[in-house]
């Protein structure tokens, strides 16, 4: 079984695990306080050109979402995302958890855009009863999003100024971060995203890693005391350094840019096999997530040598997802390729 | 530097890191649906000769604490816990995080017994104000306790014995299971604990794996649904089979108890070294934590060459923690005996 | 200046308000452990024709609607409901602040229906990631509903199916029960209620009551310790008995009913008045809220003697909703009208 | 039978059920945007001699102190209070529910000092693990306290120094604060309060209303916004006029401080004929809750004509409390100080 249903089903990288294992019974302090975490943080900055922002590592996306959201959000306050975000459909209600309304606003494309973020908020506060309903105190975005799709610099430099408008925080999920910014139509660099967000966050679980997120935090607002934010989320891995390490590795040499982008070309290649052959395609994802309309027979046949996630019911046909990753081969791609003919 | 200021200064057994590299590459489902999991969850049932468990497999100590708690407290509940229990100092408030007050009792050398607890509960339903206070509706202790001592088989059932009585559910940390269990003075086993508990988890953060607990669910009142909440916590790792592999590892071979033995040995040593030199114990531990008091000289002398922990001053003596672990050697033992001459 | 834009622009009804006078300086009890909290309860049973059920006062709605809900849904459960559900617009996430997601899904005039419930419970435990998501564990409603409309029997025994289906709590919000239980359409008793729902709350803020609502447990399952959750959430009144005297009083004759229909009658007339004048109206109420289009030179003239609430633009028409109360007049009524000429 | 087991065994001062009777079929706003409020927050910023507050009416204590306290604290903050306190005892952890964790420090009697507080906040500070723990961000009192004691105004003034220098809220639990600020030995005035803490509140509930705490905030940085939290918490009350009138009632000539004054004078003579009597005082109270032992015969006589509450056991002597309210008369005190003889 080849699979293709998500972007982590293997280890990690190769050179991660070496690193792993050389490191392996070295003594180091825990939490998060070791050398190869500080080293790990500096690379980051460096890719990021920008010194004044702080890094933390935690293990997991949704640990990720519920620590910052709560970090940055007052009681009443809730986060504006797209109806498809993923802190509103796959989380579980971790952000409800920590007493927080997700503000759900229908998506074009997976995606929200400024005037929608500016109407609601301003429709929010024109409102006399608005101290009755839940104030948007955040705005929260993936990139790329859950439906493969791309926002581009201007769009996020849109929302950004919204953003300062109302006194709200731009938050940008990044658990695919690698698989956006490697994208043939990208235009945002990680110093776009220190300028114009306040925390947002480079995947390493579906990128690379065996685990873990760097959070990236640029207003200095949100900085004190993240890490008491961190523990009270259960996030602080006693044995921190295994994030630093995969995030040194990770940063050494590109090799988060170029792991991503090897999933970026298969993806690529996917789809023009896709439309050569005269699939339609459910979106026009220039990301990792390849998403296609199967009819039963053509879906069932490949579910018997590969794995792929039904994405719903859309006009009577059914719409499929395939996620490549940095690990997928040349050979898995063709050899699905081939049984797509 | 060497380090005896925690249980977790290094990364796993490198039969663990073996495994991990031996099955890098394997594509599995996420989440924890692997084989590798469900094999790992069979190993542990067999190891507590119990079927009627369910397995499952969280990141940390202080995640996992919180997922419990929550899953089986109503919310006016709380937790009853000694005033040293880890979840009362050392989480950040994370039970409370999940609207749950911890009900401390004072401790006896780090634990609470049967009696004092029924005195607590009894206490609560006698007074004609009880529903103006947290209702206790769990116990929890830590096994071994955060400093260092052992709960006998018996005292564990009669705590269960008032659980019973007053409906409440007993739950058992065992970051550090594996240095409670073969402890010299230690007289229960697993399947004691799936008896005698109603929940309770195999700590390997702190006992041989990279990262990882191992809750184990004997109540079947307990059980509906658990992930559930593992998720919402954001507990569920998206790579899960790296907590089967790790555990199905510790518990091949009975790798689990003889790492921990080595810790428990180590331990000993150093115990018999402190008394033999005439070193005031601050504990009598027989787990892998040890407690004595030094003066400030020998302190700072020590300070030089290894870590270990300030643990607090009593009547103008200072007491420090040195803990070994499954990672410790017999030369790191014998430097630091040495030292203490 | 005339005020139309809600049902709580006044005190009491002048029959509480002396009982209150005359019991003002009795001594009793506190929290709702009094006499009058008893008789009330007792009254209330007889009105429901149903000894089993336990009867609790609250002092407000959203109170009362959080108080429930937390007390009700386990950690990773939400509350289905109507997006126009008080609870999820205009409560300032009162029910995230416990921690539980509500579930809104899109209404119709006002309500959902048994299908609409059916098929998103379906999907939810369909779907290969139901963990990873919301567990819908209630259903809630309005009754009558925000925008004025009622259930049948038929609807709400419709919807306790699919509830007792899929092992739901069916949560009924009364705030305007009277309201509701008089409108012409009506075809549900009390009686009706506690067999169909397994908690719902007779509102007494807005019929009546200078505040107080009256929740009223039939599902065993629910009652425990209920009054531990009352008072976590606040809402345990100290001088309880001002509840237990208030709901005495308004089920003593069938005053709750007498004065609900006022506000019926009254609604009904301006409604006729509405539709033989040729406004448009922008839903069918049969209660006391009623919604009308209104060209902005009449809303304005209106707006020098009236207060009525501006409900939203829908295809260029500007639609407000008039309420009446137990207290609004004939003579009030008839100027509004006189004035719509 | 006579009560004195607490201090809201009967209704409202007469005066202010005077002016509810006057007011009742007014036609106001609601939520405590109408002119009543208005007018009782400026006879409150004239009594505390300060216009630079914010002054907002809540229901009842419980609800009163979660609201602020949530509203205040960042997530891993907590309350740092005496372990008697209201927040740490009788309120069915509402603080927890909250997401926070209540910090108990040992009381002398009832009450906690700046050099406690200042130890505790520095240790945490000076611990290596901080962040692994809660942070202090508030010190919580109750003025006077649960055992009926007072704090002096150079008390209050060295703890406000110690929140300033570790920026935590000064927050004082006021539900009592008409019996302290009358009694005899108090040094302290609204104004002080307005000046050395940074919210407070006026308890209305157990001083003369049927109910309401009007909170009052110096503090600029904790202004903004507050009426969400109020609404959030299910404590904005719909009638919100009701607060409004009882509040301009008691801030009417004085009748607040009038009343009280009865109280204490009151609890004085009673006191007196305590200590006259030969009966020990369990607490050396100058406020309107009274502690004496009492032996079982003398208790069971007691309660055969009054009520009062067992207090707790201590040293085998049971100690009882007797409480005096504004409504308290001469006679009902004389008739208990004869059946003491």
């Amino acid at each position: 079984m080849i699979r293709f249903e998500c972007d982590y089903t293997q280890g990690a990288h190769p050179l991660i695990m070496e690193r792993l294992l050389e490191t392996n019974l070295e003594q180091t302090c825990g939490y998060g306080e070791d050398d190869y975490c500080k080293h790990a943080a500096e690379l980051i900055k460096e890719a990021c050109a920008n010194d004044n922002i702080d890094v933390h590592f935690l293990v997991g996306g949704t640990q990720t979402n519920a620590t910052v959201i709560s970090s940055v959000l007052k009681g009443y306050q809730g986060a504006v995302c797209a109806d498809t975000g993923h802190i509103n459909v796959h989380e579980t209600g971790a952000v409800e958890a920590t007493g927080h309304k997700v503000l759900a606003l229908p998506n074009i494309d997976g995606k929200i855009n400024a005037k929608m973020v500016e109407d609601y908020v301003s429709g929010h506060y024109n409102d006399v009863t608005a101290s009755h309903m839940v104030q948007p105190g955040m705005v929260y975005i993936s990139l790329p999003t859950e439906s493969g799709t791309m926002y581009s610099k201007k769009e996020i430099m849109d929302i950004y100024d919204v953003c300062r408008k109302y006194d709200m925080c731009f938050f940008i999920d990044g658990a695919r971060l690698g698989y956006g910014l490697t994208s043939e139509i990208n235009d945002i660099s990680l110093n776009d995203l220190c300028k114009y967000s306040d925390i947002f966050y480079i995947g390493g679980t579906k990128v690379g890693a065996l685990f873990g997120e760097a959070v990236i935090i640029s207003n200095d607002a949100y900085k004190k005391d993240f890490r008491y934010n961190i523990k009270r989320h259960g996030g602080l891995l006693a044995k921190g350094r295994l994030l630093g390490i995969q995030f040194e590795t990770l940063f050494t040499d590109d090799l988060y840019f170029r792991i991503s982008k090897n999933a970026i070309d298969m993806a690529m290649k996917l789809k023009k096999a896709f439309t050569d052959m005269g699939y339609e395609l459910f979106a026009d994802s220039y990301t990792n997530q390849q998403f296609v309309y199967l009819d039963d027979s053509k879906a069932e046949q490949l579910s018997k040598k590969y794995t792929f996630s039904f994405w719903g019911e859309y006009n009577g046909k059914k719409a499929y997802r395939f996620c490549t990753s940095w690990a997928t081969t040349n050979t898995q791609i063709e050899q699905l390729i081939n049984d797509l003919k």
